[in-house]
């Protein structure tokens, strides 16, 4: 069964969008790379609409992807409009993946997961994994609420 | 064991890159997307190496992605140096899967799979999947004599 | 004298967008070849405004960029929204001259103007000048309404 | 009167390259916006050649472009090769100017200028300009030997 629309806006994230020219490749249909863009624009607009930015200025913390996957199912061309639709599908305490998928008239262009690490940036330019700071977390809490709560977390 | 050093070089292909300004992000480091691009470049040099081209002008032809996958270890920073690696993985009747690894300084920074089909291009636009033509096939033959036989393919 | 607004929408193209991550480098601000990729979106908006598209799929025709060049008065960073303007500056029998502005905050970040050339793509692959077709002159008449008749044309 | 290699080198840097497939775009020819891309990467290796990186980690300076400027010759393709050749033009005391062309087999693919200009990042985030570093400006100053002194810089 499907949770009431109400409870769905809180957890997932649609943007509509139109292919760019620059986003082509010579083979007539957007490059690959470009879907992992999408998809992450999506993301972060998730994190907006919890009113968070995922790249302050002058933060000391950073979130740099630890792994992406994407499959391909149906071309886009230019101009032609699609939806993005992302959600949180695990928070642990270090990392949040997320899963996407791309849309156009009904049919499935693009599947995706993706995974991302709270890190903190050390003076030398090293990262160093931390904990999701409490005031992010609890601001994208009510966005993983679909998640069912696992004993092994 | 490893095979020896003349026996690698049929199958395996290495490129020498720097980071480019435009490739980095506002992080600081190499954006995600374009670790997919620097693989996909390695793989069309492959092809080029066998004496191919991944897309002949006029081809009615095509090599979309299937699916594309990595993980990212160690970021990369604006004009460092780094080493792209892809070999092929698996050749079937339809489909080429490759694997590849970026390295720095002799340090894992992103390994990645991705899998193209042949297709071909249909006057209306859409693509069909075909069998990969002989020449092709057997051009990249050398690049798959490392690939142990499986009985189920 | 400024026209009423009524009038202007009929030859200017306004678009608001949101800086997005992978647009961004390593300075902490957008890369300026992005800033080209803005104006041409909406360049390609006016386009469909009109009811035309720039690149209908299978056209023999083409319309590429003769020149292009870009004033950057200040930066944009990450998620920061923004303007693009744009309108015709010229339409001569075979090419069309834009001119753009990008604003913030009615700040202005940036200005351009480009010429494209409309082009018959030959068997060959090569390009050669040719006129503007008339349908889509007379769709674009309209959007030329603010300039001014010149002897010289 | 051509001045003789030797002296070239001094002052003008030649990349060769190839078109990758990302940069191409689906009228099948390299998006104008990566010519900028080109131009840029060349820019920055004839700093690399003078022992410099424009872009130091922690640096408080930067090189915003002030504008940009391209003249598009002839289209180039997926795999094709092509060479930049890129020149300081000016170095004025805030200021540096670039022109470059890129070729292939002889024939003017592109033409372009721009200009830079050094600044200071201040804590919010804004940019002052300032004086080209003494270091900067000497490290630099072989490249600029093929100016004609002029009474008014």
């Amino acid at each position: 069964m499907r949770a009431p629309r109400d409870a769905e806006v809180r957890y997932e994230l649609q943007l509509q969008r139109r292919v760019a020219f620059s986003e082509t490749d010579t083979a007539g249909i957007v490059h690959f790379s470009n879907f992992f863009r999408y998809f992450e624009d999506a993301e972060h607009e998730i994190w907006r609409s919890a009113g968070l930015s995922i790249h302050p200025e002058t933060s000391p913390i950073g979130w740099p992807r630890v792994s992406a996957s994407c499959e391909f199912h149906r071309p886009l061309r230019f101009e032609q409009e699609f939806e993005v639709i992302v959600r949180i599908a695990e928070m642990t305490r270090r990392t949040i993946t997320y899963t996407g998928e791309i849309t156009r008239s009904g049919e499935r262009v693009a599947t995706a997961t993706w995974k991302i690490a709270c890190v903190s940036k050390l003076p030398d330019g090293s990262m160093k994994s931390i904990d999701i700071p409490e005031d992010v977390a609890s601001c994208l809490a009510p966005l993983t609420s679909h998640i069912a709560p696992r004993a092994s977390q």
